[in-house]
């Protein structure tokens, strides 16, 4: 593929001396033979393509992005003032293959007039599904568990009535049911709560943005759907307090800075799990790690952290057992990854025919 | 907690000599401060507990078990007819706290008339809950990925737009949804299929017992309930070509062992997972090894394996990447241990009140 990838950039880049008619798409990332043809197909387009199977370089992005009219990043390019004055007028569209953004100078691309897709929705499921796993690891004790047989010490665990048991996440009527809480209800909290129904849930509590509209409408059709005994919208000391599960699901940026810090954690339950699998920066490592090490909470599953991805082996959180650390992989499935990357290629073709985008972030709020 | 035991083995020890009125009931393991007082409270009682935190020794229950009406058991702790002859005449009731009872020699017990209690159904939540964590720690990859964060490697690792993607579990009506495979279909495997429901599930075949009735009914019944498209009885062959995820949720013992075995595993879709959370026995460790490094299947998710706990780091599926393997902590909630540990003692102490057990194995099938 990298060899191919190679060859048809430079072919791409011979054509270009050729055919000035052409606009130039910059692709910084090959995604796949399934998507790259919606691309390749077009002959009024020229596609560079960064030929390696790892982030493209910098250099190799500014000698190429000039004239483009294009430009496709992944999740981590910076898109920089710099960048964009590299590439010249032409530039009509930046295209994300992603739902986050911060890696994008947004005041910067609106002042030239340039438009930027997104990908998100798509990822909504593959994230849910990420939830609950988290959910269900860290309330049964998966990373010790696994830690256990992947070091050979099965053989020695003598078995006893409650050895590496955690608090049920589901429960049948005849236990108490769990609060499930969610730090931000937008659709992929809404989604995991969904999957959670069959575990028995009954009662849920959400934190809202305090600029948004009141919810009462959409939260009694959801108490129908599901037979809810309740669902309310609390503050962040009531959540911290009353949740079983607190599912930490909302945008990042400098307004949510950890949002769940020491103070939060202390309000939690000792049988309480916290996961967040939104963005690294909602949750102050530091005090995640104390909380797990004093056992203020029982557990922690998280997909991310912050300051990502330089979390060595000496990072507080995965030091603590109690914490199960994934890399990211909240959209890793090929079903997601797949629709994310059409949907990238998708934006940047609208994008330079200068159509409508089929996801376009609003750069006006 | 271990000295205190041990006090109160050596006072009911002391109080045997004293009360020959007193039935006894020897305790393989300390059930908890929430159950042993269940015991304990009765003054006609003579609990006698082995004092600790590892599995009983088998002379300190041949010294013990002499002239005891009960006994409980955990899972493990064989028992035996040398035990049963030590035991004498007065052995009334063996009480597992288990569902699965290989330990003990049933047509022994049968044969002396001594009731066995064992602690079905109040773990189907807890299984269930754990065969939805092993469906997608499978398809997710979790095994592989926890790795890159605890080695070290994540701040190594390049982004890229397929990297650690598997399959997804959940389907929203724009990709297939997947087709639910279970071999066996009793009240575990239907709790977790309710669980998937929220997923998107529309399609399930499961394989019964041969002697077992038709089903009809309650499969209709099954169909109308989670609105499926179809739920069908099939062989197993069918079973393995069609299961995007299979769970292997049926009883152990010769009748199913090896039932997964290579001619099986060889006829799965390469994007399959395979599941286990009943017994080890069910699934040809070798076979399955074979068929994740072979890329027969993409992965798998046991909580079970033959021959444990002697499993160590050089087994043929815990060096499998793509292998999830969990040390049978299927029932290991803090609710349902206690569940079965309050069960297990029920059904010891109406055994030696001559009451009917409130959960009896049938010995006469």
């Amino acid at each position: 593929m990298t060899s191919i990838g190679h060859r048809l950039a430079s072919l791409s880049s011979h054509l270009s001396e050729n055919s000035e008619s052409q606009m130039k798409i910059v692709v910084c990332r090959d995604l796949g033979p399934d998507v790259m043809p919606l691309l390749r197909s077009r002959s009024e387009l020229e596609i560079v393509v960064w030929p390696h199977d790892r982030p493209s370089e910098r250099k190799w992005l500014l000698d190429n992005i000039n004239g483009a009219t294009g430009l496709i990043v992944v999740f981590g390019e910076a898109v920089t003032p710099e960048l964009l004055e590299a590439a010249g007028p032409n530039l009509r569209v930046v295209s994300t293959m992603s739902v986050g953004y911060e890696h994008i100078d947004l005041a910067a691309v609106a002042a030239r007039g340039i438009k930027v897709g997104y990908t998100p929705d798509v990822l909504t499921d593959a994230v849910a599904d990420l939830s609950i796993m988290l959910a269900l690891m860290a309330s049964r004790n998966a990373g010790e568990t696994m830690s256990l047989v992947q070091s050979g010490h099965w053989p020695l665990h003598s078995w006893s009535p409650f050895g590496f048991c955690g608090p049920q996440l589901s429960s049948d009527g005849t236990t108490k049911p769990r609060t499930i809480g969610f730090l931000g209800f937008g659709r992929i909290a809404q989604a995991t709560l969904a999957r959670l129904i069959p575990f028995g849930v009954k009662h849920v509590i959400y934190t809202g943005s305090p600029s948004s509209p009141p919810t009462l409408e959409r939260d009694q059709a959801l108490a129908k759907e599901y037979k809810l005994d309740s669902i309310l919208r609390v503050d962040i000391a009531e959540l911290a307090k009353e949740s079983d599960v607190l599912f930490v699901l909302a945008p990042g940026g400098p307004k949510t800075r950890h949002i769940v810090n020491e103070e939060v954690l202390r309000k939690m339950k000792k049988t309480a799990i916290l996961v967040n699998a939104s963005r690294g920066t909602l949750v102050d490592s530091d005090a995640l790690a104390k909380a797990l090490k004093e056992k203020w909470i029982w557990g922690a599953g998280i997909d991310v952290v912050e300051g990502e991805p330089k979390v060595g082996m000496d990072h507080c959180l995965v030091k603590e057992p109690r914490c199960v650390v994934l890399p990211h992989i909240g959209s890793a499935t090929l079903e997601t990854r797949l629709a994310m990357a059409a949907l990238a290629a998708k934006n940047v073709l609208a994008g330079v025919f200068g159509e409508p985008l089929p996801s376009e972030l609003n750069l006006k709020s």
